[in-house]
């Protein structure tokens, strides 16, 4: 699976150079090449600075990438030199392009109108946006700069896509349908993909089962990626016409032998799964150390109105008390981070919410308050249900602060799923 | 700003590429060379393949760096070949080093003990991470992989650190304090940073004031980055020994045109603001829309138990009526999503924890449910203090669902942080 299209992601920012901003582009973008069978072989993060980005597109045409996506730089500031470095690098001169120039008029007019700022400040850029290398194939403006798709003679097609992520992902589509890369795609050669998710299992055990099921089976004609992200474990198999009986052979085995800690077989995430279990059920959740983490990720997805009643979130044991019903004896008797406090604070947010599904979330996240019994990560989670039915969990997480309140919420989103694939549909 | 100490770095890691892991540690190394006052020219990517990574350090080498710090590919499987490329790099043969031999198979030894696993991968193992280029200087391995520094002649110095974040962290203060490193970095010009946070203005207001000033004003010796980040807009200014009276002048240029807007002098962040401004105040939360993300977001920080008390995610009007007090009638006369319900929503939350601040945030966060009157992006926010303080803003937010909800998290932030600018502090 190497001879199809390679491509290279420039990613530009001097405060990506600083460590101020983590980028979010280079992924996203390297992630939808590599779902549409594309290679990507090189992301890099430059300065805005003319002389490094045009480095950085040289050195990428060295790597024979067909393709280049850059973003960022196509703002009204000095420091914004992508279309003009882009265009010196495919020998094609600035031109300004009048209707885009009038279009982004428009649009400016409008956000001045709303925001009050006018002025020589918004005409300076909306000339500056408006100029384009000659020939290019402009993308409409999502903010008010256009993206690019401009080809290098005897070089790759370079797509010039706006730096704040919303603005880049708006255009993505527009991008691929754009003449000159519409054409290279139709050169990445037919593939099969196969997404596995499970929780819970070791990468080390789907690194033996490989060993295994390859030391019996012919699996080079199969790309396999595996990755670890917190607790899940994602495993890619993708191949080319003719190794269907491998793949379907190898996914049949890791079926077998870690059925149990499968999620979901086509690539959908934990969160979509959880939602469609949700469906014709309600949830309340009581929170402590995930602090609304729970609720905003339930709370992610549209029509999640529908099923997410509300929650709690209760920091102070007064709270917990008030709010969920957790009797005072009991966090006295136990604490506030105890398995018998998390589960009544899940009957509590049924109580409360008047919900079928109930969440209660307590831990230690740190970086103070850990004891010997009771360390930094240990988090006691509880799901019940107004059936009767119950999932809890108590482990120390590892990591920092942010790496517990994250994975505790990765946690209580797989028990809630777990609740739900043993209930029965309720009756409406 | 350009004669000092140059670096890049290189992050290996094929499942960076496929935009499956989010890299950390090429911001994290930036990040802490740029505290050092180091220019990072680029952050680069790469698969784990020789060819890639050996392409990656000559491109580095074009362009000028004096120091090369790469992340990962120092494990002990065939596609761990940072090790091998560099060596090659430098010149060097590779060689075994018998004390990182013996040092690795002791903790090797411990491993095999708490594991069960042992036998010839585990030699294979421990021989390939104690063979490195001849003449490097070795950095204590943090999980079984020693760091290298190698000087390449007439090159850069390239610093060799394990992929695995823990360890890379672990090992940085060892790397620093190598000869090598250590006389590159007494290299360093001594500078002069200044970070403004700005909030709610546009990038171009900035982009005219900095053109009008540098009009007048030789700004040639500051280097100045400018970067917005959904309604932040960050401004960075540099300068060397001498440019301090021009620094100054910019500094109260940005102050007296645009001085409502800025929320921080000191490269601070807004979330360190508010924790600070919470001090001896108490909060809670009423959130619908946003439904748990402001609660997060002021949870993340370690502490903040002590102003924290709790919150309400009130999804449904049953729940803003029965747990924050929201009158039924209301609801009925002016919508869920109201200014009014806001503001009930924000005195609810008050009542509710018992809190000196509460806040109040209702929206339409979409993608469906909005109304001429009423758009998807419409969120309604208040935040009122027990001593009568009220500030309010009911924008449309512009973006996707999950943009209005992050926008609306940052507003609520913005909009704790002015009542408390305003509050004197209270009596303890």
């Amino acid at each position: 699976m190497s001879d199809g299209v390679r491509a290279g992601v420039v990613v530009t920012g001097s405060e990506l150079l600083t460590g101020k901003v983590q980028d979010r582009n280079g992924p996203w973008v390297a992630q939808r090449l590599a779902s549409l069978g594309v290679e990507v072989t090189d992301i890099l993060l430059v300065g805005d600075r003319r002389d490094d980005l045009a480095a950085g597109l040289r050195f990428l045409t060295q790597q024979r990438v067909d393709l280049i996506v850059t973003s960022g730089g196509l703002g009204p500031t000095a420091d914004d030199v992508t279309a003009e470095v882009v265009a010196g690098f495919a020998g094609a001169p600035l031109v300004l392009d009048p209707a885009m120039e009038r279009h982004i008029a428009e649009l400016l007019r409008k956000w001045a109108a709303r925001t009050g700022f006018t002025g020589a400040a918004l005409t300076e850029a909306n000339r500056k946006q408006a100029t384009v290398p000659a020939g290019a194939v402009l993308l409409k403006p999502v903010g008010t700069a256009p993206g690019l798709v401009v080809t290098v003679p005897a070089g790759p097609v370079v797509v010039v896509l706006p730096g704040p992520p919303r603005e880049l992902r708006a255009m993505w589509d527009a991008a691929l349908n754009a003449e000159p890369v519409r054409n290279l795609l139709a050169g990445v050669p037919p593939f099969t993909a196969v997404h596995l998710r499970l929780f819970g299992l070791p990468e080390s055990e789907i690194a033996q089962t490989l060993r295994e099921v390859g030391a019996e089976l012919d699996l080079s004609d199969i790309e396999i990626t595996t990755c670890l992200r917190r607790s899940e474990l994602e495993v890619d198999l993708r191949h080319r016409p003719g190794a269907e009986a491998a793949a379907a052979r190898l996914v049949s085995e890791i079926e077998q032998r870690h059925g149990r800690y499968l999620v979901t077989r086509d690539g959908g995430s934990t969160d979509e799964l959880v939602a469609r279990l949700l469906g014709g059920h309600t949830i309340g959740l009581g929170e402590s150390c995930t602090a609304g983490l729970v609720a905003a990720r339930l709370a992610d997805r549209p029509g999640s109105s529908a099923y997410l009643l509300g929650g709690v979130v209760a920091y102070s044991n007064e709270a917990k008390t008030a709010l969920l019903g957790v009797p005072p004896e009991l966090i006295e008797a136990h604490g506030a981070v105890s398995p018998q406090v998390a589960r009544a604070m899940a009957d509590g947010a049924r109580a409360t919410f008047g919900t079928g599904v109930g969440v209660g979330v307590t831990g230690v996240a740190g970086p103070g308050g850990g004891t010997v019994a009771k360390p930094v990560g240990y988090v006691c989670l509880c799901v019940t249900t107004s059936g009767g039915a119950v999932r809890e969990s108590a482990p120390v997480l590892p990591g920092s602060r942010a790496d517990i309140r994250e994975r505790a919420t990765d946690l209580a989103m797989h028990l809630i799923r777990r609740v739900l694939a043993e209930q029965p549909e309720p009756a409406r």
